[in-house]
């Protein structure tokens, strides 16, 4: 195989002639693949199981002597915050224990400053003019939707493999009205990427001139590799305080991808001074979260390191999905030099570019021929790419034949959208 | 035992020395007891054990051809939708199933008008100057502190045994600024009254100025008898359709006094045009709720007869615990003519009226007692009862012993604060 740039224009008519035929193929399998959103697949499901029955009798649903079959404890039971502060690596204090769901915890953190704004805001957000938010990208669609349906203006900033550009950012926010940023620190959403130790540092070192400037830290993937050991990562929490940022962050984290997505526990850290004002402003709004499903899981995962290992089995089923997509991509895409893709060790995707101009196209290609993608674009700001470029691949919930039909029906897709482009067809 | 009202001031200062001697008795005993909150004893809580252990395969996990297991489904799980329907008497196109909590629902909704407005609102509730809303007393303590956090201007209406008065009520509702009202209508917190049929017609006829008037319909109790048969109750989404208010409610319902508090599952019913709205608002929020816990809910309560079952055996429960608090307030207090309180058939309190002016005083000595009430004036607006006369009694919690002693130090307390004032001490 050669590049495209490499070849004639007779080559590429050649070779789009080709890749039309092997499109053609494709569709006519009738092919019903998903590779669009970050679910996990039915083997990891079948991995933890033995969480719904940890519970049996009614002396088993008490933790320590709190009966966590009644009302009440709105911060979580004590054994779940103490696994997540473990995780985290923060105080105990610093953690609560919540529901199904962080995305949940992070809307109604963003919704409560709207109407009643932060710790150090000056009025509710609802009050102001305009709010802006710093967006690194490719970032993650929810967390956008968010910003989105509060009217918050989004600024796109660029992620390389160590997190987002810091001299913008630090840039950006010197403008009062920036009042957030959304970070995936650890396998970032959708590169897959760490930030590094010193993005880190000068994230929790920043100088925001809103005094409410809200570093949402979406710590989803804090444990989540699928190659390799446990990467350890700092405490966010601590760093923020030491560069007198003490409540600028909220962190956040859950079970969906530990245990069940929709059925596991999330939580949320953040300093003392923070939880307290947010414990008061959620207390109008539950009388507390669900403790069985807290108990539940206490039992079931134990502690940090027992999670761990559960994790090494969900790296078990992962890790060959990730590379059947890896080596799809590399064997069909690398010689033609139309796109380049992040290699992640952790997380739940992969980030691919394809030929600027032609990711809508891909995508459609894809669906005609029976793979839903996640829709070009939704890994930016208004879901507008504006290169056009990038596709997020989510390779967990497919068994592991499908997934490598899929991919190549991506790969096609893709070859077949760069010729139109470059035949200008 | 002579009414006060009937003594001479040498009689009412005897009867203080004697109630002074009984309450210094009482403190003596260093009680520990809790009439405060509706709580589930744990008698009740042991009755729903089996709850925890109904899904025990993977195969168990389906609802249908639904892996509960993953994300999705944000109106949850069909079976259980159906579930709710037939309890409510509504159809299942209206009804989502959702978290751990109605109130979490309660609030949500009134967020999500302040945020963003209601289906035939103008413009989001936080951009208008006032908002006011009618607010049944007594009421929900919880119900008003939502009101209270958004800033909302709660106008009290008084109740009788049908329920709020409905004259007020609509000279209210021609006010454009009047945009909600509390309801419960079954069973209603505190009074324990069920809403005659001609207030729900009426509630349900009501011709309000604004158009986003939303009528917020708590069926917390809508099974919830502890005192004979089920009692049915009219479907007030069919009522207000009828009355041309398609949009008007958003009725709410939980399993928190079914199965679990804090682990049940909450579930709302409204018009399809409402739901869809909410729904997409909604999907911001959150990808979807526990579905583990609806289907563990749906395999363990099977139907509505079954679940009627259930609540025979919560009533069986209850029952003996209300007539110990109804019986010594009757003993105790009737005779004096200086209280008068409700005689529920189901719900979770009794509402009692203390001589005017003597509720804060008799709840303070109760505390002083050991014994922990409801705070004096938390059923009312700003819990600011105007007469200071209500207190809302909750019996369900303390062991049948320990509440006939909690009724014995409540009615000692009320006596001797009666007996302060009428002796002007």
């Amino acid at each position: 195989m050669k590049a495209y740039s490499e070849m004639t224009r007779e080559e590429l008519t050649a070779a789009h002639a080709q890749a039309a035929a092997d499109f053609e193929a494709m569709k006519a399998k009738g092919l019903q693949l998903d590779m669009s959103r970050g679910k996990p697949g039915a083997e990891q499901l079948d991995l933890v199981i033995d969480l719904q029955s940890v519970l049996k009798t009614n002396e088993d649903c008490f933790d320590g002597k709190l009966d966590c079959r009644n009302y009440g404890t709105p911060m979580g039971i004590p054994s779940c915050r103490q696994l997540w502060a473990d995780i985290l690596g923060v105080k105990v204090e610093q953690v609560m224990v919540a529901g199904n769901a962080s995305l949940n915890l992070m809307y109604d953190t963003v919704a409560k400053a709207y109407t009643h704004g932060m710790l150090h805001s000056e009025k509710p957000w609802c009050k102001l003019d305009k709010i802006k938010w710093i967006c690194p990208v490719p970032g993650y669609d929810r967390h956008f939707f968010i910003c989105e349906t509060f009217g918050i203006e989004m600024i796109p900033v660029a992620m390389d493999d160590n997190g987002p550009d810091m001299d913008a950012v630090e840039e950006l926010v010197k403008d009062p009205a920036v009042k957030g940023m959304w970070c995936v620190p650890k396998y970032s959403n959708p590169s897959g990427c760490i930030y590094s130790q010193e993005v880190v540092e000068r994230i929790a070192a920043l100088k925001p001139a809103a005094p409410d400037f809200l570093l949402m830290w979406d710590n989803a993937y804090c444990i989540h590799e699928f190659d390799g050991d446990f990467v350890p990562f700092p405490d966010i929490l601590s760093l923020c305080e030491k560069h007198g940022n003490p409540d600028m962050v909220v962190e956040f984290a859950s079970t969906s991808k530990v245990t069940l997505p929709g059925a596991g526990v999330a939580c949320m850290a953040t300093s003392e001074a923070n939880m307290k004002r947010i414990m008061k402003l959620m207390s109008f709004q539950t009388i507390g979260y669900d403790k069985m499903n807290q108990l539940r899981h206490v039992r079931f995962l134990k502690d940090k390191e027992h999670t761990l290992a559960l994790m090494k089995q969900h790296a078990g089923v992962l890790s060959p999905k990730f590379h059947a997509v890896l080596d799809g991509l590399e064997r069909e895409l690398a010689p033609l030099g139309i796109a380049s893709w992040s290699h992640p060790k952790g997380g739940y995707f992969i980030s691919l570019d394809v030929m600027e101009g032609t990711a809508k196209r891909t995508v459609a290609l894809c669906k005609e021929a029976g793979v839903v993608m996640t829709p070009a674009g939704n890994p930016f700001p208004y879901g507008k790419d504006p290169k056009d470029s990038n596709i997020r691949i989510a390779p967990s919930l497919p068994p592991k034949a499908e997934l490598e039909a899929a991919v190549e029906v991506l790969c096609v897709c893709a070859k077949l959208a760069a010729l139109e482009k470059l035949l200008a067809l």
